[in-house]
């Protein structure tokens, strides 16, 4: 059912320095934010022409970006995208491509599907079994899933969205984590049967958030609805240029693939050797769980390094990767301290 | 009511550069674009740090420009804002405030009202009876108004919000263009009462219509409810930042207002040179009718000098500013180029 209140805001989004500083307001600064599972190698920021911010975008590059990104990410045609700045603002309008009815999010997972649904006037529940969302009228799943990286297999969705179009429901998979996952579960090439849209984020993996830019690969129909809701300009100039640069930089994504996987593994092994066993995540984020988490984060968050920790669970944590040699060095300081001072018992509350 | 296809796209707006090579594929290029509303002389592009691209947009970030927003426009308080991506993507959104019902749009105007409107459930019709909206259950005027200028006195706009509020309607009054009207008309100090929307546009005075940023002024509910369905990190980083730059700068703004105006003078003395007598318009768009419209139009499209011509009427035009000298002699030279061969009966269709 619909917590009262989770429609208007979820407010324990990681990210946000703001936060990071209210709550640990001692914290040496800047932080070392590995609180969000946010590429810190940004795509090269390049020189934006002038007229990206002037002039109002136009069409032709909106065409010029829908087909980058229906190559990327393997989706049929440019006509099954539609192009959002940010697949956040897309939420309620695809889950509003139902009818009002009973949605059911896979959870636990990122929390603005639940607000999204409700806000479309769902009534939703969040459930743990898979098998649960086939009794339901729209399904939301993250594939691989935030926080802990499960991936969930192409067959097994396939099934879902046939059962569920089959009665007009609808199958949501956010694949926002996707450009670092096993690309052979993807759904972005089956798009084209009806009741099925995947959500896809530029942000994380190109590392560039603060730009806005998301998609949802869907049916044309359902693609140029979502359009016609936007309106047009729904892209900034920036995000136009900058998507349209990057979805086609395959030499960049190889590249950073194979450096995100070395990295991820580098922080479970630091992690390792200071008794936290990763698992699961992805090669942007690590997820671990521990009876100490809270006094962990604290302890980190004290030491100004930022980890994610989650209203429903006092034991799991999420780490995202550290930017540069500094970033780790603190991150291992924090960690020193930490298991230094762990067998103090009010830290380990 | 609603004609078919309303809702899907509206296809003859200003700005395309796209369009007008479609239309006049043997023009001279660049293109000396007079077919938008937007200020042709930017605020200042300055450096926007990287972290406005990479990192998620701050909750204090945006407060901030909610703030400058609510202080530049005169609203109560930063409570009364809602930031958006521009306020196209609003529109739907707002127009939803109000239970479907029967929308009313001043017009001839922008079109994109009629299909917000459409969108959000409203059967919608087009009047251009002022008094005709007290007989809706959302109405919808531009003040100034787009294309022709026309300014709709404060007072009436409120006595008309206040007769929708008591039946639980909505007044939806659009300023894209009060940044270059006449302030003492503007509402958005007024929209602390129920009942009334005010849209305001960063893009047009400040001439950054590729920044995608737009706002609505509303009750501190509405404002809320409409920020909790556009979802956090709805405006970007690069918004953000310049929009908090510009709409605090009023050294700039002031200067810019009296720029405007002079060279709108000398837009309407250029056109009256050539027997264009301008009836109405903004300093950012002049407006004017002739039998011999749509052959000036085409007459100056060949010449790479483009217009803004209107499904609705065969004889209105509407003309931007010049952005340089450069710009100023073209549109002259294909004005001298029209004259000379205006006699010729196939230009005067």
């Amino acid at each position: 059912m619909t917590p009262a209140g989770k429609i208007e805001t979820v407010d324990d989004h990681g990210g946000s320095l703001g936060r990071a500083r209210a709550l640990f307001p001692q914290a040496p600064q800047p932080f070392v934010d590995l609180s969000t599972g946010i590429n810190p190698h940004s795509y090269p920021l390049f020189d934006l022409p002038a007229t990206a911010f002037t002039r109002l975008p136009e069409a032709a590059r909106l065409e010029e970006l829908k087909k980058a990104a229906a190559e990327s990410y393997g989706a049929p045609a440019a006509a099954n995208v539609a192009a959002a700045p940010g697949t956040q603002i897309l939420l309620p309008r695809v889950m509003a491509q139902a009818s009002p009815g009973r949605a059911k999010v896979l959870g636990p997972t990122y929390a603005e599907h639940f607000r999204g649904a409700a806000l479309a006037g769902h009534s939703v529940e969040e459930t743990s079994d898979f098998n649960d969302l086939f009794d339901s009228d729209i399904a939301v799943v993250v594939n691989p899933n935030n926080p802990d990286g499960r991936v969930t297999a192409r067959g097994k969705l396939l099934d879902l969205a046939e059962t569920l179009a089959r009665r007009g429901g609808l199958l949501v998979v956010d694949e926002a984590f996707m450009d670092v996952g096993p690309k052979a579960q993807s759904l972005a090439g089956d798009v084209g049967r009806p009741g099925l849209v995947v959500l896809k984020s530029f942000g994380k993996f190109f590392g560039l958030a603060g730009v806005r830019l998301g998609f949802a690969l869907a049916e044309q129909g359902v693609a140029a609805r979502l359009e016609a809701e936007l309106g047009p300009w729904a892209v900034s100039g920036p995000a136009l240029e900058t998507g349209i640069g990057a979805l086609a930089d395959d030499t960049w994504q190889e590249a950073m693939l194979d450096r995100l996987a070395g990295e991820s593994e580098r922080l479970d092994k630091l992690l390792e050797s200071f008794g936290l066993t990763v698992i699961g995540g992805t090669s942007l984020y690590r997820f671990f769980e521990t009876p100490v988490a809270q006094a962990l984060f604290v302890a980190l968050g004290r030491n100004g390094v930022l980890l994610r920790n989650f209203s429903w669970s006092r034991s799991a944590l999420r780490c995202g990767l550290p930017a540069d040699e500094v970033a780790w060095s603190r991150l291992q300081e924090a960690l020193v301290a930490w298991k230094s001072r762990k067998s103090f018992k009010e830290l380990a509350s």
